[in-house]
């Protein structure tokens, strides 16, 4: 578990991309982030108040987290500076980096010093057990894809966000980095050992009362042959009550994979729903999730009615036109 | 890749049972086995001739394979005294245990004396590749079960044996512990990090001749909540042309599973298909194979017969009446 509030760190960024896991902390769990930390020549803005380390630190935030891609995946002696210079004031770390914080000697070594924490978010923490597929109280959803890198994060964080506003009892449990260091928990799960990938999901979405809602970010798809085997973990783990199905209407090919084109919704659902229903027989489709971010408005709305008249059911792109539909449809459930 | 032959180590047993991995090389592998090696107590026989590690050197031995589980998850003071007295004499050491060689100090520091390899085949030593779904050249053959301990492997192994047999171009790739230790090489498939287990499928069964068969050592079951993932990643990864359809009519529940009963093969056969298609089109269910082992000879007959008219494949207990039928099934694709 990772310390809120967040200073965001920007470094050096050298577009407004390279800081998504800023953006996503901003975006959805704004109250975590007194401010962001911006070096010279760093070309994102998050919109924040710019501070100091030491302004951060009076404004309350406990944790520096690393909310923007470095280059060459080297954490370079500029960022070094500032890294260190956190620690020495009793910042934590957090990074959801490839390269890791705990092989830079001297930020262990500084860590150490002054009692500070390193978070790799991408490594795991926990000894995670092997899943017993008992099942749990509490309600549980799943976003599952037509392909990688649809939507999944947002329409599980959109669904949450809706849920709390109306007063729901909700949590959004996060399986990759991003999400993890936006909500401060979660599993890494494309870094977990095959033998405890369902465990460590059952692990993250753990009894609860009965009218909560657990919604559980997806990672890769069924339908992708790189990441399926994470899918499945998640699905039999996360012994889903409800499925969302996410589309990218404008994809021409799997993500990574130019010789293999996407399932259509009905494949998706026609596959999914039947392995879900092996950990939990009375798993429904509630509805589906189009990111509609490269339609216009107009065409986003034409997309997501033809969605619904064919499938008949709820259909939104719960980024634009907020999650509605889709927590109407859980609650009905 | 562990160097063969072997002398096999059933330490002190304390039954036939312990000794699954050193059956396993004797029934499989004979020609890699010059001898057993038995302490004091040892309740386990394979059968084949007793040596010291001077005779197994001396028949040109050069590993010495753990082939017996050993008692409380503890490598004890009576086992140490062989290990270390092989690596003076120049032995590679090879084991499935969980507790590994290489966590034992003075096992490394021997073995570093000595210039011997330690092999722990639980655990990965390559970094394999993130999956790539390009289409590889040359056949495979995937066992899939209704559940987990179905007979896979013996399944795989009975079929390679078969087509070798018939002069066939043919391998057994190995996917876990007693696999790997039998063929000496393989991909312990359940401790690799879950993005990378369809890459180390991939490259565990790389381009081949096109009349060359691939047979994969299944895992788990796409119906077993604890372990599908990895039985989604040999699909995809595995890339196969050919499923066998495993199964033990006798088993009440899925193994350490009590609340969940078993699929039927039907079930099995219309849940497998259509995910292998997905990285094959040309996918095809070859046959059935029927663990028969706790069934009469006639038991066997009819249940197999029972299976051959209900799902109109060739089916057969591989182990019991031969791979003949299965290996027929292939060869007329």
């Amino acid at each position: 578990m990772i310390e809120t509030p967040y200073l965001l760190f920007l470094g050096d960024a050298p577009d407004q991309l390279a800081a998504k896991v800023a953006i996503g902390i901003r975006d959805w769990r704004p109250e975590n982030a007194v401010g962001q930390l911006r070096m010279e020549g760093c070309k994102a803005d998050l919109g924040l108040t710019d501070m100091t380390l030491a302004e951060g630190k009076a404004a309350g935030a406990k944790t520096l987290v690393i909310g923007v891609a470095n280059r060459g995946g080297v954490i370079s002696q500029a960022w070094k500076e500032v890294l260190i210079a956190a620690l020495e004031m009793g910042y934590d770390l957090a990074s959801g980096l490839h390269n890791l914080l705990r092989d830079e000697g001297d930020l262990v070594a500084a860590a150490q010093t002054h009692g500070c924490t390193l978070h790799d978010v991408r490594v795991p923490t926990v000894g995670y057990p092997i899943a017993n597929g008992r099942k749990r109280s509490g309600k549980r959803c799943l976003a599952v894809g037509t392909d990688c890198s649809v939507g999944k994060m947002y329409t599980a964080m959109s669904m949450d966000a809706e849920m709390r506003k109306r007063g729901m009892k909700s949590t959004f449990r996060a399986t990759g980095q991003t999400g993890i260091l936006i909500t401060g928990q979660g599993v890494p799960l494309d870094a977990v050992v095959a033998d405890f990938m369902a465990g460590s999901v059952e692990y993250l979405t753990p009894e609860n009362d009965p009218d909560h809602w657990d919604h559980i970010e997806g990672q890769g798809s069924l339908f992708h042959v790189s990441y399926s085997g994470v899918t499945m973990a998640l699905i039999h783990g996360g012994q889903p009550d409800a499925l969302v199905l996410c589309h990218e209407p404008t994809r021409t090919h799997m993500r990574g994979l130019p010789e293999y084109s996407l399932p259509t919704l009905e494949q998706l659902r026609d596959t999914a729903l039947p392995l879900a229903r092996v950990a939990n027989p009375a798993c429904q489709v509630a509805g589906v999730s189009i990111n509609t971010q490269h339609l216009s408005e107009e065409g986003a709305k034409a997309c997501i009615a033809k969605v619904e008249a064919e499938m008949g059911l709820p259909a939104t792109d719960p980024y634009r036109f907020g999650a509605g539909k889709l927590v109407d449809a859980l609650a009905a459930m």
